[in-house]
């Protein structure tokens, strides 16, 4: 049974390789004496060691020199599984894992998001389940049952034992892009009358639950109000009969447990430090968001952005694993609905057949001119956008903004407009293209541009200020987005600008 | 003199307050009990302590119950400083700076960027320059140095004490972006033969010079190869007499000093980890990069993607503060040569010029059917492009994406077409629009729009991968590059489309 399982994977392996056609350079990282790839072991190992306890296994310490044994000649490699991981079924990853040494497999599994968590569990037999949900530490936990068919949820409530659930069901209470949902709520607490011996002795006795154990102790008064917080370092190099209020920083940045995780990972970022935490209305402490988390905040809120900001809704899964069809209806949305406004070129373009007909030589040019503000929206959309994101603009800058981009754009159209009219110019000497009225043909397509250019380069820029004012997600001003905008308004100033400049001559 | 900067200041802030139309509401982060922001101020004063030593200032420690001072009335605060900052003169930024106590203006020092710092040193009077120069941490001030134009460099770099100024050329060998250029050459160290209790006294004199005390300390042999790694829980959990060799893990992951960030920051999120050493080519430990300065990198790295994305430079400075004509040159450059591209679309719309003029209704959905290509193909470029960023897709994968994305592809063509033909059938349902050969004019755009984005998805999907094997940033094939090189192709498409359906009737 197992030899069959794994020559089933090992043939699903051998698929994945045989795709490869190009090859990657090895990434410039290397395990330093391990022979296996060893995910989050550190941060398990260290920060919540209850995983270990609740595993029934022993120390997390490793003697020197004990090296870990070689792999048998035939065994997966957690490497060989990670890297074709992207392609296996749930069933696949579960006969994987069952292939790996428990530790190892833990690590991956741990490693993993907690999507994939839930469809490897409902992949296990009923009676593996347990062992693998009680692993995870409160917040992955809350994660995992988050990400739960509905109908599941209870169950997996009910194979975690009294004290987590417990924690997992207040946490749930918060949005998971809250710093509610961010946080653990097991912290290292200390009360402000204990001596640095004290806190000591009590730290290394809360080390055996498992608390979330980074690098500071947080000083509650006994309604569990934030008083300070103090650093191990500075107990560690702190007399021992000192007492813990002389040592403590009573000014803290505290986040409320509401805040969206985006202002939370601004104020790391502005702050840089290692872990903030989260209060209540009422001052009360409920638990600590630490830096590690804020990076895959910060990883996921740029790939909403650039999804979004390539026009379609952001995907919330893997590229390589969400299924097909749930691609193409993220896609599809806004494909159709850009579409459905693009149809408004149709409808200008009709308005001025006439114009059209009459000379064709204009028709030569809606592209170049169309795409060029669409462009120059692109840009000023994306940089706006980024520049929100990052907390650099501001709802209240949308004049500087618009004053800015007014030069730019301005600039920007001059720039191509000069290189539009030499390009006229220069196909007329060597090829006589655009007949006798060559030169008007050419200030028409110049003036045009500078008009058209200045326009999307307005237009992206203010369009995520408007989406924002009114609620939305500034990304949502896509590129595509400004891009549609600005196609039907180009054709609305290139042929009023050619109505002008052309009236009399060649229409 | 003093009331007068002020009084300039104040204006600036005026000018600045009066812009403000529109009113974001108050950010949801709080600053417990304390009046004034202290930005970066736990992680100075934990985790270097040498910026106070080097100030000649005493503890960092802050007994309970003392408030700080309230402001005086007139005062500014620091927080209306930092609001009124981007709109600042690097001169009213130095006046301002000025008016704070002294350790709040460090704190607001040490939390902009670099090139502000440079910025700023170089508007104060030159004897004020070193006490700012030589509070910064030596990766710091490495950062500092490179951003200042050079003839400036033997200054600064003249300003450091011996230790830091030799700790700052070495780092300064490295490349900003790589492991080698975001670590900190302070770290804690310890010796495998040490008892618990040693090392504790041992990282306390370590912790009087400036190490980045995070969390873990390592363990180094003779000729600094890094043995282990063991964290200040475990120490403190331990008893005194065991051997840190018998405590510390042995599988350490670690990073190459000339691995790119992008690829450290990878790590970072796979690994969950604070921290991580960097080893040269002889496993020499060199640094630790800690986990709070790879948020910085991961916002950067995204900012630069999705900069490129919308078809412009990467800026590398915040978008409100960058200088009108540098903005313009990083945006004109891409700009002009997109336009360039985008002319061959008037060349293939001259080579159609004939079918034009004989059908000019054809015109009228020239901008419909290539901007859906452009859609579609810069939503498969955004998703490509982040899903290579975050790891998700290598180049070997090239295969999978394009069975991917000529399935997505030709059902979202077929989606939009379907859109198309029913709009041209009511039109002429209702306006007799399109004449006699409406069914086939239908049947041409439906095609059309298959084929097109079909087509555009493809390029979209693949020229990320294309530009990566080439040795390019993927996140080159912006939206708009991907748009360009889908409009002339779409054109072809089109017009080839309507050639063989419409030959003998309307062409």
């Amino acid at each position: 049974m197992r030899g069959e399982a794994h020559g089933l994977l090992r043939r699903g392996l051998e698929g994945v390789r045989g795709l490869s056609a190009l090859q990657l350079p090895a990434a410039q990282t290397s395990s330093h004496r391990g022979v296996q790839a060893r995910p989050r072991r550190e941060r398990q190992a260290d920060a919540r060691p209850g995983r270990e306890r609740l595993q029934g296994r022993g120390g997390v310490s490793r003697g020197q020199g004990v090296t870990p044994a070689a792999p048998e000649p035939e065994a997966l490699s957690p490497d060989e599984l990670r890297d074709a991981w992207p392609a296996l079924s749930a069933e696949e990853r579960a006969e994987g894992l069952k292939l790996l040494p428990r530790d190892t497999a833990e690590d991956l599994f741990f490693s993993i998001s907690p999507r994939e968590q839930v469809e490897l569990i409902l992949a296990l037999p009923q009676a593996e389940q347990r062992s693998w949900v009680r692993g995870l530490a409160p917040d992955d936990a809350a994660d995992l049952v988050q990400e739960a068919p509905t109908e599941f949820r209870d169950r997996l409530l009910g194979m975690l034992d009294d004290q987590t659930r417990r924690e997992v069901q207040a946490l749930l209470a918060y949005r998971e892009d809250h710093a509610g949902g961010l946080m653990n709520p097991r912290f290292a607490r200390l009360r402000p009358d204990m001596t640095v011996d004290e806190a000591v002795t009590y730290l290394r006795r809360q080390t055996r639950q498992s608390v979330e154990m980074t690098y500071y102790a947080y000083v509650l008064d006994s309604s569990q109000r934030l008083l300070g917080v103090v650093s191990f370092r500075e107990l560690i190099a702190a007399r021992g009969d000192r007492r813990v209020s002389e040592l403590m920083k009573t000014d803290v940045r505290t986040v409320d447990a509401d805040a969206d995780q985006e202002v939370v990972a601004r104020l790391f970022r502005e702050t840089g430090l290692m872990a903030i935490p989260v209060v209540d209305a009422e001052k009360r402490m409920k638990g600590v968001v630490t830096v590690d988390d804020i990076v895959e905040v910060v990883s996921e809120e740029a790939t909403e952005d650039i999804q979004k900001l390539g026009g379609s809704e952001s995907l919330g899964e893997p590229y390589l694993t969400i299924a097909l069809n749930r691609m193409i209806r993220k896609r599809a949305g806004w494909l159709a609905a850009l579409f459905l406004g693009e149809m408004l070129t149709a409808t200008a373009m009709g308005y001025f057949e006439h114009e059209i007909d009459r000379a064709v030589v204009l028709a030569l040019f809606v592209p170049l001119i169309i795409s060029s503000g669409g462009n120059s929206g692109s840009q000023a959309t994306s940089l706006v956008i980024r520049a929100m994101a990052l907390g650099e603009l501001r709802l209240r800058d949308w004049f500087r903004v618009i004053r800015r981009e007014f030069g730019a754009g301005l600039a920007l159209g001059s720039i191509l407009g000069a290189i539009g009219l030499t390009r006229i110019l220069l196909w007329q000497a060597f090829f006589n293209t655009y007949g006798e009225h060559y030169l008007l043909v050419g200030l028409t397509v110049a003036s045009s541009l500078i008009g058209v250019v200045t326009f999307g380069t307005l237009a992206g820029s203010l369009l995520p200020f408007l989406l924002r004012r009114l609620g939305f997600d500034p990304a949502s001003a896509s590129a595509p987005f400004v891009a549609t905008l600005v196609d039907v308004t180009g054709l609305i100033i290139y042929f009023t600008t050619a109505s002008a400049i052309l009236r009399g001559t060649l229409l």
